[in-house]
């Protein structure tokens, strides 16, 4: 039924599969006659309400379906949110990947830990300036900043015109590592003509430019000179490379060892100075074991953590569990990060408990952006000035303010499209529409099982965590019908166990009373007689403590 | 055992009932001899991982334990974390209130809503200016400016010196109702000399003043002028009654008719204008129903669920679940709030959603706090020069941030006290130490019950949110003993029902085997059965899945 709704390929299509409904799962489809292409292939994290959920990922049916016109996954850069899918994805979805250089080095770390799948898959690294024909498409990779390196912009060329895809980006003149972004190109493609601009829009709010990553040298200088005597810890995203770049020049700088801390941003660092990603001067770096034998004034320790994440590595030395850094007094921890929206009350209490312990903290200030603010976005509309835009990465306010900043720099209403999950656009140089919708959206991921938990499950669990749940089993004996053996009553997550003992004998008195009741009018209906054990429990919790605890009731024949 | 902590009474105590673990709920017990008065007797609002609750109240077991020196509750200002806790507290600490006029009338209509309580209890309208002598104490009253009328700080009299309590504050100029604060008291009370100040600390980490009420007026202008042509609907908090009459001024002057949607706005302006707290012109109000009646531009919308909250009027409107409202294209929407910390996420929820229904939604600048920024803070210590700093309100960076500031002006670090909930500041001229400790913090309630929700139960309620429940029933007949007559397993918020029939069966086979076994060795002890159970069904949910779901097993003998 889906598929009737997927008109003739007459034309480009672009169609978000992850998209709005799944914050920061991004993965879009391009489709031109008997091609298909995929940009990034991320996952989401679970919002508050997506109880006991771990991982949001693509539901890629769509793909599935079409999977002979699909011809590779281009990957505009290496954060979880762009590629964290792809382990699920190419179980179903095996095509040949292309990405730039540590890109495709932390996709093959992260294809290494599940099962044999690295092994399976094709890959490419692209570099810089360079193509790859994919039917109907040519993808050229563009140079951009952001905050990591090798981020990539892509060019999409096809039948249909070129689309050009900014990927998550800033516009950065001095970097801490490689080249500024590759405006030049964004010029020329200009001249050439662009049919369509996808650009980054998370910071489309804020007004002006974000700050150089070159600019927090001096702030982390200012820090490391008022904060000589103590021992520093800097919590960062484990993604952020540029970001553990500037840490250590800082740190060569005052002449501290460094040591990093943190699973994920030890095996992000390790491949990107593998790569040569990073440059780190030798004898700066040593382990978290090593670096109890330098005096704390001389150490630097860049960690995880810095989202308040409960099990990351600065958590557990603010709760005083990690195993081998203890923070107190004599100690300043510096957040290098913004909370991201949803994490603000974690992060608050991590601080809380690090201030409690006498460390000083610093939690403003030592942070720049990794994405576009408007006047950088304005800039990429004027250089690339494409006929539609369609504003990309972002929740809706921030997609309406860069359709906004779209409309004011001329281009019509008409020609901005805010796409949803699954929608089909059908553009070309004369008209852009869209025609129509496919199965998109997340796909609950719990322990070992995919797409298991549905939204009944969860609603359970919502029910469950606010109220609890009550068992009543009963036992009877169809054979001597009247006879309700045995009532016993169970809860967990209601009361308090103790003090409900009293409560548990009067329900389980009541709902006999109300059972033998039926049975003496002759009811023998067992689904009806559930009903009522329901009912009867429900109104007695409610009336009793104004609670709404699930009720199972099971009755068990001999 | 508490007790014996509790040192002879040589000084003055000053004790934090609620305080840091449980943020937002205001109560301290102030102590000399025979005399206990308490300032403010506030409630919390459930953290996230508070699964369940409803209120976290204040935990009096101290007051009940003196209640004979208790003489009264003496209240700064009407807001829920300062009086949300009386009509619980009241039930046991039935002592006189005294508050100024609004404060009063809003406690009364709360105290009215529960049972009788407000005939039993004795209430004291006070004055700016006026004292009450309560035992040892003699308790004035001084004018503050707050985002609510009446607001009050305490000069509190003891034989051991002067506690000045800010209650809180800002200092506004130019209000839009009433007097500026009473900046000549503290200046007067800080020549007599001040024993301890303590402060409002919830902006202590902000630079610079907080902005008066009246520099909206400039803003609300500006907006209303912008968008003429349409309907505006403004969020603010419900108690935000100096908001309420900035936006009715700014509805009079571009001639607009207001209605308030709310149930607690409602309220609190209800008793606001009773209490000539509120200036509105004639035929300015109309109510929500009416308000149909006139063209949309001509009109202004005041509404609770500035915050996010799922039930308020606000979310209901942006669901499009608002029996009187629907929102589209064609309003504006205001938000004069900010996110309090913790709430971001649910406020940009509702955002998105106004927006993708077509509203224009203004979510910046439209706000100022009610709270004294760092240069307020320091001109109130600047005038009160106080020998001891107590930072009061706010967590606990805020409360570290304003120790740096009373440093930074002159107060040595030991003359600086960051209490926790529970503590006893003994405190005099020459001498100032935390010398006990009393039981204190908070309560929980949940529907009717109070304080009968542990954290086991809570506990309890995060497990089965994280991965649900199994509950497997088994009848025995110890009569013809190694016979399990019935298994049967039951799951809610585990996985799906129908994927989960053939994985129900599987695990009831292996349970069924196990106990089976056990039997067969002649394993009469059902507590060890029953651990087996819980064993095996443990271990098999969590090799096929990776869950780990409560097990309830139940065996039952017939």
């Amino acid at each position: 039924m889906k598929k009737e709704n997927v008109k003739t390929a007459d034309g480009l299509k672009i169609i978000p599969l992850g998209g709005l409904e799944q914050i920061g799962m991004n993965i879009t489809a391009f489709e031109y006659g008997d091609s298909i292409i995929v940009v990034d292939c991320g996952l989401a994290f679970p919002e508050g309400d997506m109880l006991g959920i771990d991982l949001v990922i693509p539901d890629v049916t769509y793909l599935k379906e079409n999977i002979d016109k699909v011809k590779g996954f281009v990957i505009t850069h290496g954060h979880e949110d762009h590629i964290g899918g792809l382990p699920y994805v190419l179980r179903e979805v095996n095509v040949p990947i292309y990405a730039t250089k540590l890109t495709m080095g932390i996709i093959e770390k992260k294809l290494s830990e599940t099962e044999d799948i690295l092994k399976k898959v094709r890959r490419k690294v692209i570099k810089f300036g360079q193509s790859v024909n994919l039917g109907d498409f040519r993808v050229e990779f563009i140079k951009t900043n952001h905050s990591i390196v090798d981020a990539a912009a892509l060019a999409i060329f096809s039948p249909a015109g070129i689309v050009v895809h900014t990927g998550d980006f800033k516009v950065d003149y001095t970097p801490v590592y490689g080249d500024s972004i590759d405006l030049d190109r964004f010029a020329e493609l200009g001249k050439k003509g662009v049919l369509a601009l996808m650009c980054d829009s998370t910071n489309a709010e804020r007004p002006g430019y974000s700050p150089s990553e070159r600019t927090l040298e001096h702030t982390f200088d200012t820090i490391f000179g008022e904060h000589r005597n103590t021992r520093i810890i800097i919590a960062t995203f484990a993604s952020n490379v540029d970001r553990v770049q500037t840490i250590i020049n800082a740190a060569c700088k005052f002449d501290r060892k460094v040591a990093v801390e943190g699973r994920s941003m030890v095996s992000t660092m390790d491949i990107a100075s593998e790569l040569n990603r990073l440059s780190i001067p030798d004898n700066t770096l040593v382990s978290i074991d090593e670096i109890k034998n330098y005096p704390a004034e001389k150490t630097v320790i860049i960690t995880t953590g810095s989202q308040g994440e409960s099990m990351a590595a600065l958590s557990r030395m603010a709760a005083g569990t990690h195993r081998k850094v203890t923070v107190g007094a004599g100690d300043t921890v510096i957040f290098s990060s913004n909370p991201i929206p949803g994490n603000e009350k974690a992060v608050t209490k991590i601080i809380n408990e690090l201030l409690f312990k006498g460390a000083d903290v610093i939690f403003q200030d030592a942070h720049v952006s990794g994405h576009a603010c408007q006047e950088e976005i304005k800039l990429i509309y004027s250089l690339v000035h494409p006929k539609y835009s369609i504003p990309v990465h972002g929740e809706y306010k921030h997609l309406t303010a860069q359709a906004r900043i779209a409309h004011e720099l001329g281009i019509p209403k008409e020609n901005i499209f805010i796409l949803r999950s699954g929608d089909i656009l059908n553009i070309s140089e004369d008209h852009a529409e869209i025609t129509g919708h496919v199965a998109a959206g997340g796909l609950y991921v719990d322990g070992l099982g995919v797409g298991d938990i549905g939204n009944s499950v969860i609603k359970d669990r919502q029910r469950l965590s606010e109220d609890g749940i009550v068992v009543a089993t009963m036992v009877v004996d169809s054979f001597f019908f009247n006879d309700t053996a045995t009532t016993e009553i169970y809860t967990r997550g209601v009361v308090f166990v103790k003090e409900s003992e009293e409560l548990l004998d009067e329900a389980t008195r009541i709902l006999t009373e109300s059972v033998t009741a039926l049975y003496d009018r002759g009811e023998a209906d067992w689904g009806r007689i559930k009903g009522v054990c329901r009912d009867v429990l429900s109104d007695f919790f409610w009336k009793k403590y104004k609670r709404r605890p699930m009720i199972l009731a099971i009755i068990m024949d001999v």
